[in-house]
This record gives structure tokens, C-alpha cells and sequence, in this order.
């Protein structure tokens, strides 16, 4: 009942179902049907959930569930085994399949070479329609997906590919070269899988052939896989942005998302502190005056906002490359210009605060500027420190949050305070 | 010799370098070498920026450019446009391709009608191979690109798909019907292109029909397009979690990127605000001993960071449809206990910082119970916050920020005064 019920969906559901279910329901669910777990759902799990239930499974049950897989999906559901589930799972491959993958696994993590799958279509350069087709429909273990020929000179490097549909529309006796597409480009199995999965997108590419170090093809990657790292890889940038650490995902443990957010929260532990720091130069400042405490964070909050905003769009454009040396000095004067018109509208409006809440012009006055600098210093620094960052090979999603809106907290609370020390007391 | 430099590159390249040079060096560029902006290159640009230079182009290039393009291009760039410039466009269409645009155009925005492109290749569902292959070979008007043959029912019901690997790897008598693939799911043309987009990701589609109030195929999404929803989509979920409105692009102007931002600071300052009433009750208090105006900002910040940590999860897995009220309860619980154990980490560390820096052991006990108190609520507001927006049909994305860190601000402000004014003095 319990299958009949489930077997119609796709693996991808089922999936989420099991990642979404308590663990105890999951266990029982398995129990009841065990068959659950074949190849097509492993390649969808969350890779902590399935590490785990990987451990489960009897080694029979897995040889069959990675004997359906194409090399790709094998090697993404390997490589991030331990050693000994490693063997055991490719042992149960055919040898040419298990050559594939282990080569595959030779390539570095988020590579080309990783994400490629081995099965290729590909003919003789000098081939006609007819003689593709003839092929097409005699050949053995063709991919179960594809959507180009690739061309190949006698030293086996791709020179071109033709689209299915051309193939299709065109008489027997045409020549493939003739029928090959514009977009053709192909990647190196030691391309880090970002550049390819920027490549589909920005190229409108379906499929591209992959080449080792002598140009040689030996696979190709399918814009279904370059999606899925599209997808994971924006969705890393948010994360980091956010704080998280790593690939968080629902069905992690309490454990593993202590793990991923204690750290960033250490870290901006260390920079409150700081900010207190500077906090601590005003105490007889404030203690004269305690209106200052009340409207301090004001200021450092404006200024975090605002960083935060020009930040966000920052990363969010080195990683679409859409921020380059070429519009890098521009895109500073529009954030300067930015950040002193929202300063100067802030400005005005705390400045009335100030007075009428606290009835001093001159308070009002003191934030006000404070407010200026601040969101003139968050709209520069929002975009400085990861560009920064890129430039010496550290991600900005990662780290320019924190670098930024400690920029901001320091400078709110130092221009702030110092200002009404000097102008109030 | 410029057009020597810029030909061979790809029309989203062009695009990019247009974006990014300085607009005297635009102008220039477009007056050496006016054919710059033809269909492909016009499709790649910014909308703002395509706006602007739409308003610059002759009618005979504007009308050359639109009829080299797919439908679902041309209503890309036209449904922007104002009415007497859209006329305009569409006039240069031959009257059936004009109509297919203005269908489109009827459809609601974002949606999967306007994604659409009404070029599709569809057999009736009895044919052979044999038939499907004569068909292709001698039909006129096929689309630059197609990856399946979508079968149809006498009254245009699709009814099924083959991928054009299949066909070209059977025999000519073998029925199409026999080869259609599982994947196939049809969209109606209302739908939202968030779901499409969704959908081609979750099960791996390269292109899918769309059909009509009756169910009548009327166009076909290509994952291309797919694609580039979803990377829009999570651009965009980003770029409200950074508290800006909008499609941010680097090309915007300085009064564009001033309308992203200032209303998002402007609901911040509200909130700034709130806050500082918070404080403002305590005045006396922190009068009395100003270390607590020193500290509080630790608390705040804390708070803030690991609330944003919790929402940015969480809005991330309501977009990926990972959290769902199967999950929620776990979630929930999950959060708390995250919340619970980073709370008595840096209430720990806080205690300490207390007691040396100001050796004040009270005050280290009072901030470490803020800290527990602040953090398990920033873990618990950052998940319901989004998913309770979401379910009363709002961008979680959106406006949860601004919930949670005035949340936190305010719990974290109260009970570090609070409990300091009752235990300290
Ligand atoms: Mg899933
Ligand atoms: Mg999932
Ligand atoms: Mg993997
Ligand atoms: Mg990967
Ligand atoms: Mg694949
Ligand atoms: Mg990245
Ligand atoms: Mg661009
Ligand atoms: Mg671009
Ligand atoms: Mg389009
Ligand atoms: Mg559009
Ligand atoms: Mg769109
Ligand atoms: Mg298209
Ligand atoms: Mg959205």
C-alpha cells in the first residue's frame, strides 16, 4: 500500500519526503520498503542524510542502486565516502565503469572532471547526417539524455558539435560540419565548476564537451548538472552572506548547524567587542550625557544597513562578473554619491529627532553629521572590502559582512560620540 | 577595426562590455559601430540600460533586430516598453508572430505564458519514427533549438514527449508513442515561472509544453530560460535579504540605486527607533553605571547575527520548497536547541568579559543571561518570522530581516537593562 502510494512520485520527491520526515518515521518508512533507496533517489538526498543511510544499506541493494547511474552521478555519490565504502561501492561496477569513476575521482573536488559524465555521443568530423544517424541507431549504450553529436578530429579532440534537432532536419547526405553550432566551447576537467556553471548560463549553453590536458575529449557536461551547481552555488553565496557557514541545509542535525553558525558568531563576538571598545574611550562622555546611549545605535545600525545593501549587491555582481575593472572606479563614485544622499535624508530627519526628541539643536546636529559620514563610509567600504577580498582570493560572500559591518559600527560610535565629546561637553 | 575586435564575441559579451563601460565610451562605441545592438545583444542587456538605448535606435533596426529573435525573446524586451514604443516594435512583425507576442503580452507578468515560446515541434501522438524523421527533414519553420517532439491528441492535448535522442537511436517503424519519456509535465500558462523554474531544476527537464485554460498546447519553455529565472530568483531572494529592492544591477544610476535602498533604511530607522525607546527606559539605570551603555551593543549584535543566520536558512529552504510543515516542527525545535547551546557558549564568554573587564561579577551574570535569553529567541523568530510571512502570502524574503533583528534588538536591549536594573542597582 505504502508503495503503491509512493512509487508514482519522482525520485526528487521522495527524496525530500525522506529528508523531511522525524527520523524514526524515516526508519520505518525504509523497513517497510526497502527498494525505496535506488539509485535515483540517493543522487537527490542531502549529502548528510544520505552518508548516513549509505551506512545502512546492504551492499547488494547499493551495487544495484549505482549500477543505473551514469558516471557522473556515480561519482558525485561517491567522493564524499570514506575509503572503505568507497571500494566496496565501486567494486560492484563493471570494470570500464569503475575506471571511469575512478578517474573522475582523480580530478579535483568541484572540477569539470567531476562534474562530467563519460558517456559521449561524439562522430568522426568528416561524417554526413546519414552516417550519424545510422550510428545513432545501431549504437550501443548511448547516454540516456543527449542533445548534441560532438565532432572529433582522428586525434580525438572535439572540434565542433551539432544540435539533435539539426541532425534531424537536415537530408542524409549533408556533412556534419556543416551543421555545427556557434555556441560550441568546451571546458577543461580541471575547470573549477563555478566557470562552467557561469559559462551555461551567460552562453545559453544545453551541453559541453570536456578535454583533458592534451585537448582530448573525455566527457561532457549537461546543463541539467550546470543548473544544480548554478542553484548550489548562489545559494552558498546567501548563506556565507548570511553567516552560515558551509551547505546548510533542513535535514541537518542540532549538532551539524551548532557547527556551521558558532564560528561566524565567534567571530562577530570579537568584533562587538571592538566596536565596545571604542564605545568605552566616551564612558564619561555618556555618563554626562545619557542621551548618547540611547541614540548611538541609531547610528552604527543606519550604518550596518546600509554597508550590508551595498555589499550585498557587490558579491552578488563579482560572482555574475558584472563587477570588473572596467566599471570597478564608477561603480565606487555611484556608491559615494549613494551614500551621501541617503546620508543627507537621514541626516535631516535625526537632526529633528534630536531636537524635539531630546530638545538640543546641537545633539541633533551631532547625529546628523555622524549619520553622513557613516553611510558615506558603509557605501565605500560595502563595496571596497569585497573587492578586496576577490582580489586576493577569498571569497567576499564570506567574509565582507563582518569586515563591513564592523567598519561601520566603529566609525558610527567613534564619529558619533567623539563629535558630541568635542561639540557637547 | 572595432568591429573586427567585437564581432567574434558572444552577444551576452558584448552586452556585459556595454554595461560596464563609462556611457561617454557607450556612446562612442554605438556611434562607430552602430549594428552593435542587434536582437541577441538587445536580449543580454540590463533592462535599464536596454530601456535607455531602445529610445535611441531607428525604427528599421529596432524592427530588423525583433524579427531575427523567438518569440518568448521579443516579449522579454518589449513587455517593458511603453505602449506607443511597443506598437512601434510589434508593427515590424509579420502579423502572425506579432499576434503570438501580443498572446503572450495578455499573460500576467512572470509568468510561464510570457516565458514561453510559441515556436514548437509537435507530431500527433500515432506517428512513427520514420514519420517524425520525413516530418522534421521537410518542415519549414522549426526553432533554432528544440530538444523533444511533443505528441499531440487530435484536440492539441499533449499527451506526451520524445526526446530527439530516442528518435534518432530507433528504428523508422518503432511508434513515438513507445518512446515517450517520464519526465514530462506540462505547465499552464499562469503559472508562476518561480514554480517553473522550481520545477525544471527539482526534475531535471530540458523543455516542457504549455498549455491553456482547455489544456491546448499553445508554447514550450526551454530550460535556458528556466535557468535564467532561477538564478534571478535567487539573485533576488539575496538581494532582499541584503535589504535592497529590486533588481539591483551594477549599470543602475545613482537615482535608480537611491530608490532600491532608501525606503529599506528608512523601515530600519523606524525600527532603530523603536529600539532606542527601548533604552531610552533605562536611562537612569545606565546613568548609574555606564558600562551596561558599553556592553549592550554585544547583546544586540549577537542577537541580530544569529537571527539572521536562522532566517537565511530558513527563507533559502522556503524557496526550495525544504521547509514545509513536515518539517517545521523539527525545524523549530532544532533552532531552539541551536540557539540554547551557542546562547551558553557565549554567555560563558560574555560572563568573563564581565568579570575582567569590569570585574564585576553581577554584571558577567547579567549579560550571559541576556545572551541565552537573546539567542534562542533570535533562533526561533528566524524561523517563524519567514515562514509565517509566507504563509500569509509575502516575500519572506523580503521583510523578515527587518522583523527579526527589531526583534532581537528589543529582547536583547530589554532583557540586558532589564535584568541589570533589577539585579545591579
Ligand atoms: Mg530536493
Ligand atoms: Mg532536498
Ligand atoms: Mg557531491
Ligand atoms: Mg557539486
Ligand atoms: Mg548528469
Ligand atoms: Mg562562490
Ligand atoms: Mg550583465
Ligand atoms: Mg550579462
Ligand atoms: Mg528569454
Ligand atoms: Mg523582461
Ligand atoms: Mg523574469
Ligand atoms: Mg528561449
Ligand atoms: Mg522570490
Amino acid at each position: 500500500a505504502l508503495e503503491a502510494l509512493l512509487e508514482p512520485l519522482h525520485a526528487a520527491d521522495i527524496a525530500d519526503l525522506l529528508e523531511q520526515i522525524e527520523m524514526r518515521d524515516r526508519r520505518a518508512l525504509l523497513d517497510l520498503w526497502s527498494d525505496a533507496l535506488n539509485g535515483e533517489v540517493l543522487s537527490e538526498l542531502d549529502d548528510n542524510l544520505r552518508e548516513e543511510l549509505l551506512r545502512t544499506l546492504p551492499p547488494e541493494q547499493l551495487a544495484r542502486a549505482v549500477r543505473e547511474l551514469e558516471s557522473d552521478d556515480v561519482v558525485d555519490l561517491v567522493e564524499d565516502l570514506d575509503q572503505d565504502r568507497q571500494e566496496a561501492l565501486l567494486g560492484a561496477l563493471p570494470a570500464h565503469e569503475r575506471a571511469a569513476v575512478e578517474k573522475a575521482l582523480a580530478y579535483p573536488d568541484y572540477s569539470a572532471g567531476r562534474l562530467m559524465q563519460v558517456e559521449v555521443v561524439r562522430a568522426p568530423q568528416h561524417w554526413s547526417v546519414g552516417e550519424a544517424i545510422d550510428f545513432l541507431r545501431h549504437g550501443e549504450g548511448l547516454p540516456d539524455q543527449f542533445y548534441h553529436v560532438i565532432l572529433v578530429d582522428p586525434r580525438m579532440h572535439p572540434v565542433g558539435y551539432v544540435g539533435l534537432g539539426r541532425i534531424l532536419s537536415s537530408g542524409r547526405q549533408v556533412r556534419l560540419q556543416d551543421l555545427t553550432e556557434d555556441s560550441f566551447r568546451t571546458f577543461h576537467v580541471e575547470d573549477e565548476e563555478g566557470a562552467v556553471a557561469y559559462a551555461f548560463n551567460q552562453y545559453h549553453l544545453i551541453s559541453a564537451p570536456v578535454v583533458d590536458d592534451e585537448d582530448r575529449l573525455v566527457g561532457v557536461i549537461t546543463i541539467d548538472d550546470a543548473m544544480n551547481v548554478l542553484g548550489e552555488e548562489l545559494g552558498e553565496d546567501m548563506m556565507r552572506l548570511g553567516g552560515v557557514a558551509g551547505e546548510a541545509v533542513m535535514s541537518d542535525s542540532v549538532r551539524e548547524t551548532t557547527r556551521q553558525r558558532l564560528p561566524w558568531l565567534a567571530v562577530n563576538l570579537a568584533t562587538a567587542i571592538i566596536a565596545s571598545g571604542v564605545i568605552a574611550l566616551f564612558e564619561e562622555t555618556i555618563g554626562a550625557l545619557v542621551a548618547l546611549a540611547v541614540l548611538m545605535p541609531i547610528v552604527a545600525s543606519m550604518g550596518g544597513n546600509a554597508g550590508t545593501q551595498s555589499l550585498t549587491v557587490a558579491v552578488r555582481a563579482i560572482a555574475t562578473r558584472d563587477l570588473t575593472t572596467k566599471n570597478l572606479w564608477r561603480v565606487i563614485r555611484r556608491e559615494a554619491a549613494v551614500g551621501l544622499i541617503n546620508g543627507a535624508v537621514f541626516a535631516v530627519v535625526m537632526g529633528l529627532v534630536g531636537l524635539f526628541w531630546f530638545g538640543s539643536p546641537m545633539l541633533g546636529t551631532v547625529i546628523a553629521v555622524a549619520m553622513v559620514i557613516n553611510l558615506v563610509i558603509a557605501g565605500l567600504s560595502g563595496v571596497l572590502v569585497p573587492v578586496v577580498l576577490d582580489r586576493l582570493g577569498a571569497d567576499p560572500a564570506l567574509a565582507s559582512g563582518t569586515f563591513v559591518t564592523t567598519v561601520t559600527d566603529v566609525v558610527g560610535f567613534f564619529a558619533f560620540l567623539g563629535l558630541a565629546s568635542v561639540v557637547l561637553l
